[in-house]
This record gives structure tokens, sequence and C-alpha cells, in this order.
């Protein structure tokens, strides 16, 4: 039996997305081991539930009634053990064992400190955010996205052997590849950090080192997972996204320019879909926090229900493949 | 009198284009006053000079000859003490006041070493390259764009004001906008070098503090001055540079792929590379190193004439409004 706990609170547009998500989720994979935990309005979850979830599967939604979400504002700890918003009472639950897994589209810093609390694998430091990132020619883990910005190269070298083991076993990617990402290719480039970090990955036979990664060939794709500290990895990615994001929006002004350049949008509108497409990370679930001793994700606080919908398939995976234990294995 | 020197070496694609750039510079300019100094190859660009510049300003391109560069194999001290190699001579000529500025687009690593050894403003700590960045809405300095990747939250002060002295004088903007790069909104977010930065630059009242600014807003182009060490600059800027690259590539391919999108590509081509043209740092020059006793400014390796030009132009406006005097008067 498989229990996944989901907090219906924290995302942008409400908790509509979490909820049909849940549901459709549960109505199309018609698995009788599955129960779904919603946390958060018991009245808005039950009239979703009763409008569209197929009743032969009605115990395999689960509802935690709650109408408190975290204050940002608040001191964490305090928050964590105030045991009566959809993100606390879920951590709680994972952390005794009532459920699996817990899914939040609320914040980042809540969920990484929380996590935190919930507990790391023993020998474990620091928990990356691992970023699933659609690049021009494979898809790369970024780790760490942005959970721990002040971190020691040790934690550099955890987070390749993290991100090998989340890559292979959840991807089945053998011998995955990992970079370090610098500001130069030669071994003796980079900060302080990244100069140790490059000796320790260079030395561990466990990893299947690359060397380091330039900045400017992120988006390229030549690895499968790259490391860094949270600071910098969150830079990279919202750069990234960012600019994507402004490059699409400028493309489109083009297009709207006269009648001419609009008569080219319309030709070529599909087969920009199409690729474009490519680049959506609906289909990746959302970043595993990795390292912690219960399965936590994270997906955006703009998730659209696909992308949660996916995030509870990453989760089932991740306890049916058991990266948990896999990960304490490499640790002992 | 107004004496600049120009590596011709360290460039992708020879020296050629630097060569061409000063010569054209000096028969369009038509200045009695200024004088280049070109480090290099005495046969090739005699050559030039004989072939294209204007015989009454024979006297006003000096050649200093050589046929050396520098070795990044060897330690920069000594290949800086080597005085035989085109960036050491430059250098060394910077130091004696044979020359008032220096242009190479040799490696950025040995410019920043060899530019503390022509020295630094009093008070200054660390020089970092200030690289204007074209965004969607206005050019926005990144400081430090690469220079000095372990820093102190006072030098990121520092480079605020170096950008605010540099911007207000070279530009014309009065009291420059200046953001700290950082992972998030709030004045708390951050790494410790961040967290600390911020309340130096917000008590600072010499400083147009705008607050944090998130990484992925950088392309939106808010603020005229972006500052944050020289390994996060870097990381941003060439993750902004590669994505482009990237995306650009991306919609070639697809204005290739059918006959359709190939009639689309020609409907707005011309719209296209308008707009495009306003993203190109052509017109920029190079980056300057800012906080130095002496002007450095740092080009591309794959710069073509027309950057190079501009970065005799950019050196020229640097010595006439007296950035380095305004600087000196800041720090004391």
């Amino acid at each position: 039996m498989i229990k996944i706990g989901i907090d219906t609170f924290g995302g942008d547009a409400g908790a509509l997305n979490p909820i049909l998500a849940a549901i459709s989720y549960i109505n199309e994979n018609k698995d009788d081991n599955l129960y779904l935990y919603l946390y958060g309005d018991e009245k808005q979850i039950s009239e979703e539930i009763e409008k569209s979830l197929d009743k032969k599967y009605i115990n395999n939604i689960q509802i935690i009634n709650t109408n408190d979400f975290i204050d940002l504002n608040k001191d964490v700890l305090s928050e964590f053990k105030r045991h009566t918003t959809s993100m606390s009472l879920g951590m709680k639950d994972l952390q005794d064992d009532k459920i699996d897994a817990f899914i939040s589209q609320g914040s980042s810093a809540a969920i990484r400190i929380f996590a935190n609390f919930v507990g790391r694998i023993k020998g474990i430091k620091e928990c990356p955010f691992g970023a699933l990132v659609p690049t021009m020619n494979k898809n790369t883990l970024l780790l760490d996205s942005g959970a721990n910005v002040d971190i020691r190269p040790e934690d550099l070298q955890q987070f390749a052997l993290l991100g090998s083991v989340y890559m292979k076993t959840l991807y089945n990617i053998q011998n995955p590849s990992v970079a370090l990402l610098n500001n130069g290719l030669e071994e003796e480039k980079g900060n302080k950090q990244t100069k140790q970090a490059y000796q320790l990955l260079k030395n561990d036979k466990r990893i299947n080192f690359y060397g380091n990664l330039e900045f400017r060939d992120f988006p390229k794709g030549l690895v499968d997972i790259v490391v860094c500290d949270g600071f910098v990895g969150n830079c990279i990615l919202k750069t990234y996204e960012g600019t994507s994001k402004e490059l699409i929006k400028l493309l489109k002004s083009i297009f709207l320019k006269n009648i001419k350049t609009m008569i080219a949008a319309l030709l070529i509108k599909n087969e920009l879909k199409e690729i474009l497409k490519n680049y959506s990370t609906e289909n990746f679930g959302g970043a595993p926090i990795l390292g912690c001793k219960k399965v936590i994700i994270k997906c955006h606080g703009n998730s659209k229900e696909k992308e949660l919908y996916n995030a509870i398939n990453q989760a089932k995976d991740y306890i049916e493949k058991d990266i948990t234990g896999k990960i304490i294995s490499t640790y002992n």
C-alpha cells in the first residue's frame, strides 16, 4: 500500500489543480493499493470528489481537513510545530510514517526547512532540490536548484552521488554523467568551493565525472547531472527560464508587427508549438528534495493539473523503486 | 594628447580585426591628438597601414613590435615580468604612463591579474569587469561579470559605487539605479554574502539602491546596474548569452523544416533582424576593469572590427571624462 500526501494549498491558482490531479490520477490508474491524502478544505475537496471521482475508489482519497496555511513571516520552527497548516500537517504525517511521500506547491524555503525537521538520511549534510531541466539535447538534473546557498565542497560531492542514484533508478540511465558547473573548463578554474569540489568529484570512483561545465554550455544539455550550490543553481535555472520566456515574448511581439509577420506566424505556428512542447516541464512532475529520509516533492506555485498529476506518479515511482533505500546503501 | 594601446594578439581571428579597427578609427575621426599604439607583428601592421591609413595621420599609429604572446600555462607574475609579449608590453607601458589606456582581447584571467600589477585606486580592494548587457528594456551594467570569484560583501558595495560613477559619467545616466542580484526579493533572502551586502547597499546614501533583483528578472532590464560576485556574474551573463544563442539556433532549425516554414522565415526575416540588432553588443565596445589606476578594456575573443572600433571610442571617452579621477574623488 502506497500513501501519498498532497498539500492542496500553496499553489498560485488555489486548491483546484491539486484536487483535480488527485482525482484524475485515481480514476485513470485504477490502483487499489494507492491512497492519496489531500490536506486542505474538506468542503471543497468533497465537492470535487462527489463530482468526478469514480465511486469504486471512494476510499482511495482521504481528506485531512484544514483551512490554515503557513505564515512565511513567522519563525519556521514554530510554524512547523503549529500542526494546523496543510504543510505542517502533511510533514508531520510524513515524519510519523502515516504517509510515504508529500507533494507541495508551497514555499521552497519552508519545504527545505521542514524537510530538515522530517530528517536527513544518515551521512547527508544538505538536502538539495533536484530540478529536471529540459535542454537542447537531453533532460539535465540540476542539483542543487535552490535549497542550500552556503555549502561545502563535500556537499557538491554528495549531490553528485544523490543525483546519480536518482537518475539511474528513476530514469534508468546507466552510469549517469555528472558535471561541475564552473566558470571555466580547466581543472584549476573556479572559486574556492568549485576548485576543491573538482578534486573530490574527480577522485570518487562512484561518480562518472565529466569535468567542469561552463555556464554557457548548460543549455546544450551535455550531461545527465549538473552540480552546484543552491545560489548558483537558482541563478542558472531562473536565468535560463527567464531568458527563454522573454525571448518567446519578444518573438510574439515580432509576429504581431504587421500583416506579413502575422502570416509568418500562422505558417510556423504548429512547428513552433511542437518544438516548444519538448521544453515543457509539465511531464516531469516536481523537484524532489534528495537525501531526506522521506519522499518530498516540490512543485511550482504555478503548476497546472498535468504537472501535479505527474508529480504523483513521480512520488509513486520514487517509493516503488526505493530510491531512499538505494541512497542509504550508498552511504553505508 | 591621448594615447591608447591596443593588443593585436589574443583575438580568435588573429590580428587583422584590431589593426583594421585602429586604422578606421584614425581615418574617420581625424583627431590629431589621438595616438594609437599597436602591440604586435610590425610587418603585418605596417602592411595594413600602408594599404589603408590616410597618410596625413601616419604618425598617429605607432607600432610596438613583438611576435610573442603570454603563455597561460605559466605563472602569471613571471609572464607579466617577461616584457616581450603583446599584453605585458602594453600593461608595462600603461604602468609607466607611456599610454593612457590599453585594450585587449586576451584572456580575462590574465587581464585581471595584470591589472592588479598595474595597480588599483587607493581604497579599492577588487576590480570588477563591467559588462554592459542589452536586455529587454535597457542596457544593464553587470558588475562583476567575471573578474573576482571570492569576495566580501563590502566589495559588492564598492562595485555599486564604481558602477554608479561609470554609468553616470560615460552614459550620462543621472542617479543610476543599482540592484543586488539575489535568489529572492525580500531583504532577508540570499546567502551570507548577499544578506550582508544588502544592508551595506541600503545604508549607503551615495547609492540609488533598488533592492534585490531576482535572477529571472535580469533579462527584463529593470535597473542600470546589477552587482554580484564574479562567479555568479559570469553565470548569469553566460547563461543569458548561451540560452539566447541556443534558442536562436532552435528557431533557425524550425524555419528550415519545410516549405511553409521557409516562407514564414522569408516573411519575418527583416523584422527579426531589426529587433535582434538591438541585442547586439557590438556598439558597446568592451568591458572595462573598474577601479584600476589606469584604463583597461577587455574585448571578447571573437570581437569583430566594429566592436574593437567602439572599444577605442570607449577608452577615449573614459579618459576624456576622467572616470578614474571621479572614482578617486569618491574614495577620498
